[in-house]
This record gives C-alpha cells, sequence and structure tokens, in this order.
C-alpha cells in the first residue's frame, strides 16, 4: 500500500483524490495540503476519509509514512514543490507543465537524477482507452511507416481571461498535451514546428497577447509529418479525435459519448454530443495514470512518463510560440541550442 | 437492342421508362399504352423520345419489333395481361403481385411454360447495391451457418385509404416484398408462418379490415428463423435495414441517405434521414432490373426473380394472413394444399 | 454506511463484492458467507479488506450491524434465503430470477409485505447507460406512442451443458433479462406471448429438452408490439441491442467497445467487437443497481426494481415455455389464472 | 439540346463523354477529336453512338452545328485550345488546371472576356453530393462564422512516375482540387500558403523532384485558417473527407462506399472500404458538371466555376511550391505581384 499525500487540492487535486479513492487499489491518500485550505475542503478531505488536511506541504513532506507526493499547485509551483518533495525522498508525481521556464524544468531532471526517486508528470490522455488503442496499433506496426498523424482538440470552452493571462500561452497550457501526444503515438521526436494562430473565439483573448485557434504542422525524426488543429471553443463540447495513416492503412478514434442512442425523427438521426470536457472524457484515465505511478514505485521501473516527456513538450510549445511570433519554421535544434541542450 | 413496350405509365410504368431511358444499354421504350392515356401522359412520352402512344395495349402486342413488355397495369390486370403477352410472343416483365389470386397465379406460371418466353417479376429490392451486398456474403458463406434473418421494413406514410381498401391488404401489398426478401437472402423456402398485426397508424386502415403495424415470425426450410418488422409510417423516411445472423457472423445493412455530412452542434451530432421513399432508395434498382431482364433475353439466361418467385411470397402472405385471423402459426404446406401444390 | 452481507461468492458475488468496492460509495462489505468457502474465496475477500467470511449464511443473519444481505447463491436457494433474510429484518438485494416456482415467488412477496423491508431484484440492465437513454426518451414521449420494440440478445458462447440443464430452460435463464427489459423501455405489461425456438447451436441443448434459439413476439398493454431475438452463441461477442420505435421517431442503442478506434487497411474499415460478456458490458452497471438499492434503504424510498418486478418476467417465460410446447400464442392471463394470480 | 465536341478522348474525355450519354439530359456528343485517334477509340465512340471522329480538332471547331466543346487534352494543350474555341464562338468547358503558366491563363481569361461565351473549369468535386451538402451548410450560416476547415485528400496509388515528372508537381496536379474545395466550402480567397512536404511513398518521386506526401495550411480571407494533408497512395483507397468547423457546429462528410453492409465477426465489424478512386466517387459528379455546363448556355447565366475559378488555385498551387522550396509561408500578394496580377 502506497501512502501519498497530495498538494494543491483545487480542480485538479480533487480529481485525483476521488478517483485515487475509488479506483486505484494499492494506494491511499494519507494527507493533503493546500495554502488555501478551508472548511469546503476539508469537508470534501473527510467525505473521502482523509483525516489530515494541512495549510503547510512540509507537514506532507517531513511524514516519513509517506511515500509518494501528487503536485497539484499552481503552475509556478510544479518545479520548486518537485524538487523539495524529491530532496525530501518522496516519489513524486507533477501535474503538466513541470514548468514554462526550461531552466527550471532542467533543475528538476538534475533533482531525479540526484534522488533516484520515481518521476512522473501528468500527462493524462496517454491513459485513455482511445488514445492506447492507437498507440499500440501504431507500435504493434499495425498501419506500416507512419505518413501522416493528425489531431484534433478543442475544448468547449475557453477558460477565465484572468487564467488566459498567467497561462503561458495556449501552446503551453492547451497544445502543450497535443504535443505530448504526438510523441506517444509516434514514439519519435519532433524536429521541426510551424504553427499558424488566430484569434476567432474571444478578442480578449487576443487583447491578452495570446490565440485561441491554431493550426501547428510538425515535422517528426521518423520522417512523418504530424498536423494539429486548436480551438479554445467547440459549441458542441470536448473534441478529442486522432488518427495516424501509414503505409499499411491508417487508425483513427473519435469521441467518447454517454450513451450509444441514436434518434430518428423528422429532423435526421441524431446521436449525443462528446462528453463535456476532460472530466467526463478522462475521469478513468486520471486513475491509471496514478495506478501506473504506484505501480512504478511498487516494482521499481520506469516510470511511463518521465521527466523529459515533461521537457520535450515545452521545447516543442517554445518553437510554437516562436514559430507564431517571427512566422516561420522553427527547428527543435534552434530552441535546444538557445538553452543548452 | 431489345425493343419494349410499357403497358400502364402510372407511377411505376413511368419509373421504367425513366430509369430505362436514363441507365438501360441495351434496350428503348418504343412503345406505351394506358388506358386513361391523357396529354400530360404523350407529353411525359414524348419528352423521353418516345412517339407510339396508345390508348390500347393490344397496339403493343400486335407490333412484331417489340420482343419484350413491361406491365405496370393495376394488380388486377397483371395476371390477364401476363398470359395474354405471352401468347403473343412477348417476354414479359410483371410488376409485383402477378395476382391476389393463386389459380390466376397458376395460370400464369402454365402460359410461362408453354410459351417458352422469359418471365420476370418485379422484386427490384434484389437488385439493390445493399441488399445484394448481404445476400453475395451469405451465398458465399461468410456468416456460416444461418440461424436469425431480421427484416425491418416500415413506409414514410401509408398509401390513400382507397388504395387500402383494394391492395389485398398489408401481406399482399407491402410485406410481399420482404417475403421475397427473406426468400432472397437465405436461398430457402418459407415453412411456417405466424404474424402479429395492430393497427397503430391509422384507424380507418383498422376499419377497412386491414392492419398498418406487424412482426411477422417465419420458419425457414434451413433450420433458419427469420422476422420482419413492419409498419404503414415511419416520421423519419423509409427504413429499410436487414441483417442475417449465422455461426460464423452476421451481416447487416442500413438505409442509404443523401450525403454522408454529420452536423456537431449544441443539441448533438445529426446525420441525414434515410432517403425518402422507394423511389428515392432503389431508382438504380429499378434499372438494374431491367437491365438484368434484357440480358436474360439477349443470352436466353433463366430470369433471375421467375414467376414461381412471383407465386411463393403470396403464398407467404396468404399464410400470414390467416395467421393473423385465426391466430395461430400457420405452415406454407396447408396453403399450398389447399390450392392443390 | 450501509454494511451489507453477501450470501454465496460464485461469480456474480464477486462482482458484487468487487463493484461495491470500488464504485458504492455508501455501502461496504461486512461478510461473505458461502457453504463451499476455501482458501481461494477467503483471499479473495481479503483482499478486498472482508475479513468475515462464513460457510454459514446464518452468521450473515444474525449480525445486527449488517442492514442488507445480497443474495448470489444458485437459483434454487433464492427464494428460502430471500425469505429467511427478511424474517431476519434484512433488507434483501437477489439475484434474478427469485424462483422457478410462481408459488415460492408469492411466498417471497408476502414476506416482502410482512416485513416492510426493501427488496429488489438483480435486473442489472436496467442501470446500464446505453437501455436507460431509450428509457429516459421513451418514457418522456420523445418517440411519441410505442408501436413496435425490439430486443437483441445473443450470448458469445453457451453455458456448460450441465448448467443450461437446471437452468430452467433459455426463456427462465437468458431470456428473462430481455422479457424485463421489454417491461422496463415500455413501462407497459405484457399480455401475450407467442415462442417459435430453435437448435441451431448445439444438438446437446436439444437434447436437454431446451433450445438456444428463438424469436418471441410480445402484446403489450399499451398496444405496441415487442420482438425479442435470442441465440446463445454469437461469435463476435456479447450482442445487446434495442429498438423504440413510435409515432414521433425511433430509439435504438447499439453495443459498447473497448475504443473507438477504427483501423482503415486494405480489407475494409475494421472497428472493435462488442465488449465480451456480461461481466465487461455491465459492470458499472452492476455497481449501480447496488447504489440505487442502497439509496432506497437510506431514503426509505421504493425499490426500483421491487418484488413484482421479479415475478412478470418469470410469468413471461413460463408463457413463452408454453407458447413453443404447445405451438401457439399464449396469454398472460392464461399463465396468470393457472397460479391465482 | 446543345450540341457538344469532345477534344481528346484520354481517360476523363471518355468519362464525360459516357456520363454525358447516360446522365444528361439536354445535351449530346456530336464529334469528338483526338490526335491519337484510333480503332479502339473509334468502337468506343460508336458505342455510344457518336459517329463523328476526328483526329484534327478543328473538324470540331469548325462544325457550326457545335454549341460547344470539351477540352480534355494534355495540360499543355488547354489553353491553347480554350482560346481557339472560344474564338471559333464555342462555348467552353475545360479541365483544370487551365494551364500550369499564369500567362497563359490570363490569355485565356482575356479570350473569355472577349468572346463572351461561356468558360467552365473543371473541378468535378464541387458536383459531389457530400461536398455539396458541406457547402450548402456553410453558405447557410449552420455553422456560424468559420474558423478552422480541413480537408483530406488521399489517392489509392500514385500515378505513372512519367506521368508525375510532367504533372507540374503534386500542388498543381492533386492538391489543385483541394485549393479549389477550400474556396468553394469557404466562400474566401486564401491569402497566406504554408506547405510542408515529404517523401514517404515512393524516392523516385523525390528524385523527380516532386513531393508525394504534403501538410498544406491556408490562411482564408474570413479569419478562418485551413488546412490540407496529401498522400499519393492510401492502401484502403481514394479518401476525400472534409470538415468545416465554426462558432455554431462543425459539419463534416465522409467517403462512400459501395454499400452499407457491415460484418460482425470474430476479428472485429468491418465495413467497406471507401469507393475505389475517382471514377468511382465522382461518376454521378461528372455528370452534374456537365448539366450546370449546359444549363448556363440555355439560361445564359454565369458558369458555376469559372476562368477565375481556374485560376486561383494555381496561383495557390504556386505559392505552396514557393513555400516548400523556401522553406517559409508565402503570401498570394507576393506571387499576384509577381504576375502584375
Amino acid at each position: 500500500m502506497i501512502n501519498i499525500g497530495i498538494i494543491g487540492i483545487g480542480r485538479i487535486g480533487r480529481v485525483h483524490g476521488e478517483s485515487i479513492s475509488k479506483y486505484v487499489k494499492n494506494a491511499c491518500v494519507k494527507a493533503v495540503a493546500d495554502p488555501f485550505l478551508n472548511e469546503s475542503s476539508k469537508a470534501w478531505a473527510s467525505s473521502l476519509g482523509i483525516t489530515e488536511t494541512y495549510t503547510d506541504h512540509k507537514k506532507i513532506l517531513n511524514d516519513p509514512a509517506i511515500d509518494a507526493v501528487l503536485i497539484c499547485s499552481s503552475t509556478d509551483q510544479h518545479s520548486p514543490l518537485s524538487i523539495e518533495a524529491l530532496q525530501a525522498g518522496k516519489h513524486v508525481f507533477c501535474e503538466k507543465p513541470i514548468d514554462h521556464s526550461i531552466e527550471k524544468i532542467k533543475e528538476v531532471l538534475q533533482a531525479v537524477d540526484i534522488s533516484g526517486k520515481k518521476y512522473q508528470v501528468g500527462f493524462n490522455r496517454r491513459f485513455d482507452h482511445n488514445f492506447r488503442a492507437i498507440q499500440t496499433a501504431v507500435a504493434a506496426g499495425k498501419i506500416g511507416k507512419q505518413q501522416i498523424i493528425k489531431i484534433t482538440s478543442r475544448d468547449p470552452e475557453p477558460p477565465p481571461i484572468d487564467y488566459v493571462k498567467v497561462s503561458g500561452g495556449i501552446f503551453l497550457d492547451m497544445t502543450i498535451h497535443d504535443f505530448d501526444m504526438v510523441r506517444y503515438l509516434s514514439g519519435a521526436e519532433v524536429e521541426e514546428v510551424y504553427a499558424a494562430g488566430s484569434v476567432t473565439v474571444d478578442p480578449e483573448i487576443g487583447k491578452a497577447g495570446d490565440i485561441d485557434t491554431a493550426i501547428i504542422t510538425l515535422k517528426l525524426s521518423n520522417g512523418a509529418t504530424a498536423v494539429i488543429d486548436n480551438c479554445r471553443q467547440a459549441c458542441y463540447g470536448y473534441d478529442q479525435r486522432a488518427e495516424v495513416f501509414g503505409s499499411k492503412g491508417a487508425i483513427a478514434i473519435t469521441n467518447d459519448s454517454s450513451s450509444t442512442a441514436v434518434f430518428s425523427g423528422k429532423d435526421g438521426v441524431l446521436a449525443e454530443k462528446p462528453l463535456y470536457f476532460f472530466l467526463e472524457r478522462y475521469m478513468r484515465a486520471y486513475a491509471d495514470e496514478i495506478d501506473a505511478f504506484v505501480e512504478a514505485i511498487v516494482k521499481d521501473t520506469p516510470t511511463v512518463v518521465n521527466a523529459n516527456d515533461g521537457l520535450e513538450p515545452v521545447l516543442i510549445g517554445l518553437a510554437a510560440k516562436k514559430s507564431v511570433e517571427e512566422h516561420r519554421p522553427v527547428s527543435l535544434k534552434e530552441i535546444r541550442q538557445a538553452f543548452g541542450l
């Protein structure tokens, strides 16, 4: 039984707390910490049988009975907390992104190496049954030589504008999952990025210096080309599809919906919308990623999404950002060199 | 080049005239005859380049340049015209049903035998690309040993009540196509029928002594069981589906629609309705059945839907009628014996 | 928190034990009892944190801390254990069928009335997200007046022949779920049954006096007609579909599969098979039915599948059996009268 | 009745000859001309009832009974024959592209203006029922403000390498249809192009200086972004899909196949492949584009795909070519300026 402490119990921290309680067999949440701890969050913890609730995360790091921590704080605390937890001898599961700063991510990588502890990054979509079905087929050679990878990723609604302003931009906040997905599905590295961005959803997002719609073309190390289309708003809900096309065929996934019911009426043949957003679509994947993390600890095997998997999508995101700013394709080599990588 | 005369240019006669003009290569319509010939029907004929238009069908039968006739008259004239045309030395394509009277159908069968001419019955659905795909797979052994055959057959709207009154009842008018389809898909004969009927669409149909909704269970000579569901009205259009289930799998078809377009909006994911009715769904099949008829003439091969294929569904229809009336399963043997078959 | 005791920890008992542990918030399994308790079943219990394991079910019934029992024994013990548990003051969840004997079911109904305790029957499919989507739409009047209800229910493989021999026959063992589904989807009662049965899967099943393939037509109290097609073996897996057709449209569900992945290759466009069998398809529904049972206890509301819902499908099953034996439609009135109902 | 002469009776010329014979009511093919006329092509013409067959196209241009010509010659003859035919007073339907040279297209545009005759370019996909369903919905405002347009266009197999060498490159030969489709679906003009190309199908295509796989991003005048993915080979057949995503929803089309048949077997659920190639997929669209051309002549209305619609995709193609060569986004303004447009 692995004892877990969760640092940060905002939305995603609670998702993990609940999915561990419900679905993860070999782990339990022993304590949670949040600087903004209040009655509501204590009640939430209590409902899951978690009695240790702190404002100070050090209480968790200093508890020798706790094996692993989940870092679910605000993004700017991901890397310092990662390092602190590793140095305290804890295994670490850190929400994405590790950091917006490459320098800070490098420090985390170093801390992981020194600590010898497990480190996993929260790219939950890798654990989704649909994406996994593609990855499995591709890795098994079913589509032959990869040629084109397509990812559609559209949110049902944009985040609040105050969040957008501190988000690091669409590429580091939203597309980062798709960059990871390209790496996951292809098993290859991204070598060059060209991004076309626009503001089609909300002019306020544009005023904040960000974009809300993007088409990103990625050249991969295996000779394939990937293309991602993003939008911050799709009125029909969360749209998360992918296709990998190769010499022996194409494998594609569509969205999940809440039932297979189809109504044939005078206006047409109506099926259900996709599941609304990430909590609905990926609830099971959130549990499965913690299962995998716990298994890596128990069996002392490498984590399936390691610190380097946390670094690469940030590099790709920075390349995409630069591509929009400078209106040209940007190679990853150029980005790596800038950061001494 | 086969010269064709069409007797009866109501709706179905015109369908054949047009589809022959458009799609059938080795045949042309030389003449049409209809007792109710008027300016409108002459104009229609003229638009297809048919200049010979008669009120008297004998003009067609006496024309030595005409090889074959299509009998598209009212149902009560199907059998007498069939016999007259065969005796005049014409090949005959006759719309379904040959007759409601088994005695009269027997006379037609005899006339066919004596004449040595080709005789084909208008079960157009056998020529539909979807139903054909099932039949081909079943005949090729793809589903193994047949176990269950399911046919859904629902019209978009009931015929006028005056038509219902002279239609011979739902089984001889509408289900007859489905009885033929069971024989076509299975390649087997029907041995027993149980029919459950009800009036759920229009009480007037009930007052006319007919039903508008039915579930018919058929035991087949190959050990499989078939079930047909019928309704005279489906608000979403013509619903014509089938499934054959067997020891190695199941093969199923759905409806055609006018495009593959799917709209995802805030109310769901909306696809198009099925094509509206038989003219939209089976236009191509109408041409293909005449193509097959012409080919049988030219190559002197048996027609693919012969006079016996016209007889069997009427026997099944009579069994279904008796089943509803007497509220019991009825064997085809019983029906055959009653008619000395 | 509701304390539960499980009597019988064969396959279905374990399903409940696991799904309660994983998914059911307000209940826990305090004890299990099974006359064939062994090391393996103790280990299983222990893995779920259940420490009280008995051979004698009375240990459970005598434990005042236990609020409710789940009866997962062999079918012949369902009704005596139900009565015993009710008399011991426990709420009872009983697997289907309550009994094959109408007399014994009547005794259970009486015991329920006397006890004032909650009684729920294990028709798990009512809790499936797909069937529920149909029921909700139908109950909301979305399809208008019901006309035709179609249910496909095929197992991936037949049970062992020894099980078949004591199963009570296909109608009481397998179709009973579909009879319940007809009542659930329509909200109406069955008035007449006609069943056509055959042996197409395994001659041994026929030798055991049973059938393995059936088409059952049911006349309902609301004027609609339902048709069920059953087969003990479908090589592509568990096939559980339904459609309700009415004056305003039709609503249909298909099977779930493990992902939405579709592979386009040189042989065609290949999607995944349905989920293999009931454990895969209905795992979530098993949890949800216990959730509903617990909620009925906690809130003191009627159970959603009550003892009468356990009786009706058995009556329908007996009518179906008689229909096959006597080769005629059988009214429920006739069956009820025979049992003084 | 419009009399048509076809110049060039290679593959596409024959497609037009046959589809006019079969499906186009108000037109007939009076004569065909081809410098490589031989017995086989004469026999083909004869089978359609075309008796005038020439090696010299001037015979057609000089025939006062011929109203319109279809230019189906090799690409390099499209523009000179267009001009010659217009000057001879004929309406002209010209296969795509008008020319690879912008200067020559400009000459054609001038000739069209001077002649006052109808001029239509062979972008047949605009007449496909599926693409048309998207365009109709978009034009009706159903998806709201356009945001992202996606087009998938993959051929079942690459053309012979000798053809590739003279094809003008993938963008002018294959993608040109997709460039037209972006303009058709969006109703907007392309302002900037970024193309990523690679050779993943056949190294010989690379040696010929061309690419066989491409992802092209297009910025449109209405603020939307379009992305096209191309490949010269898809082992499952012709893959022609599109999606337009906007503020009120998304509308998408998939491929047509030869039937709706789906086989469920032990290996999965298998649907048919897409129709093999353009002849199968677009046969009806070929007829409909000639229908529209004939209607423009008869009613003296503008053609629906005019000479400027022939020019724009070539400009976009040249921008795409330059984008790959210079590895940067290229604005259409830059291309237009280079050609004094």
